[in-house]
């Protein structure tokens, strides 16, 4: 049977995950379950020790695409295969959210906001899509295709990744000091990263220094990867223009948190790339039945690589 | 000769022409001129009985898209041909301004910064491209690209024009009583028209009440084409989501005019797409030396039209 945890959603998941899988036994937590019967989890933040109760556990399905939160707990034996969502919806809405950041700073619509703010009638010259570098980095699933997206549209696209990647229209770079150099020749920094030991606190202020004078960033990695307070210091300094947060240290961000009121960042909760529960409903009962038939599944979490 | 007439960046305007003009004499008013030798004008926004003044004159060109300033002229003989600015990069930011616009209602932007200015972190369900649909008015060389680009994004897009026109992916229509039905159908309204006789307070507050409960527009086309009482009327009863307005009925608005501060309107200073000098300059050179040598020139306006 499969069982299901989820802070959010609770009904809609499970309507979804038991229309998707006819002839399995479906349950969400809290109601009762035999543990022994449990061979999957579909689940999103689960407490502690939650995955320890489950001796016959196969496999875990996460709700989401980031995978740090599971990789990293001891209450998931080695041989329980942890299966992450592929796609599902998500790499549109990342490449709608990215772009329309970056139209955002190319196009000037920060600088009208805040005139029109002051009643200020005053047109600046236009740049183009080609006069806009934009380094994306992350080239995954969902950073390949916003990153060759963006060439499509005219941009001057460059990425960056740990390992070798090849994309057309994107100049594709590697390792930390290609990191260093390539940030000097970037107009809107894009992170998309996933969330590892390595890219842990990988945008701190002696990187975001590097930036040209006027550079904007666009985040929606995950939140222990930016320094925030190098980054107000930087936006407060007039080194960088702007900023476009999607994700935060502690989220729901605190109502007091001074980010909130920055002039120069547009937040938004958590929402670039949302899991759409129905399709995302389907991908997990496809992916249960080629387990349970001793097939492979896309998007099988490799523990060292946290993806 | 080319004789130029500019309120805007003449010194840029002069030496782009130059160079694109190398064997032509090229003067700015208000520098003197002999009349009789101007056979070329180029020009925006001059002064009234400004055109009288040349007898030998055989063709003006127009600095910008929009002609209805032209056409309506009594000081413009019928035999001097209007030859309008054809592209010259406008169509690319048109299509950036306006996707910038559809992103921020389907992507709930609006929303965010709302809810950013009240410290309120809550998320709403993620709407896809397919899910939203566009309705452009206006499929000439703007809107017509526009509106097939919104298509191949993914976008349920409809088209309106005064003839009638097909375009791959766009479901066209015509005449007034097909926009009404149109207007019905329309989560976002893209307003691209030129300023005609019969598109003059086109969007009046009877058409726009028959958009649906939560429709937003884009209004790039003319400031004489939307009621912006009835648009404020029908923000401030919540029966319209937002608008983002390019142009309006005087610019630059006043700084006292009560839009600025309006909680639901993005304003941008007539930008959506400007006249990018240098290559216009060209443009314009290559269509005079193409009327000269007695050729067909795009862009020659059809007064009756308007475009």
């Amino acid at each position: 049977m499969l069982y299901l945890y989820t802070p959010y959603q609770r009904e809609a998941w499970l309507d979804a995950l038991r229309a998707a899988l006819p002839d399995v036994t479906v349950a969400a937590w809290p109601d009762p379950v035999k543990v022994d019967a449990v061979r999957y989890l579909a689940a999103w933040r689960p407490p502690e020790h939650f995955f320890a109760q489950f001796p016959a556990l196969k496999a875990v399905f996460t709700l989401g695409a980031g995978v740090d939160r599971f990789v990293e707990r001891n209450d998931l034996a080695s041989h329980v295969a942890i299966v992450r969502l592929t796609d599902a919806g998500m790499v549109a809405q990342m490449a709608e959210y990215v772009l329309y950041g970056v139209l955002r700073f190319q196009r000037d619509f920060d600088l009208y906001a805040a005139q029109q703010h002051g009643h200020h009638w005053l047109q600046h010259a236009p740049r183009s899509a080609a006069q806009t570098r934009v380094t994306v980095l992350g080239l995954g699933e969902i950073g390949g295709v916003v990153a060759t997206r963006l060439a499509t549209l005219g941009y001057v696209v460059s990425g960056w990744s740990r390992g070798r990647r090849a994309l057309e229209g994107v100049a594709c770079h590697e390792g930390l000091t290609a990191l260093e150099a390539l940030l000097e020749q970037t107009d809107i920094l894009v992170n998309l990263l996933p969330s590892t030991p390595r890219t842990r606190s990988l945008l701190d202020g002696p990187r975001l220094s590097r930036l040209p004078a006027g550079a904007a960033i666009i985040h929606a990695g995950r939140g222990d990867q930016l320094d925030l307070d190098a980054l107000v210091l930087l936006l407060d300094a007039d080194r960088l223009r702007g900023a476009v947060l999607d994700v935060f240290p502690e989220e729901p961000l605190p109502p007091d948190h001074p980010l909130w009121r920055h002039p120069k960042v547009l937040m938004t909760p958590h929402v670039a790339a949302t899991t759409l529960i129905v399709p995302a409903a389907q991908q997990i009962a496809d992916k249960l039945a080629a387990l349970h038939a001793g097939g492979q599944v896309a998007g099988l979490v490799d523990r060292e690589q946290y993806y």
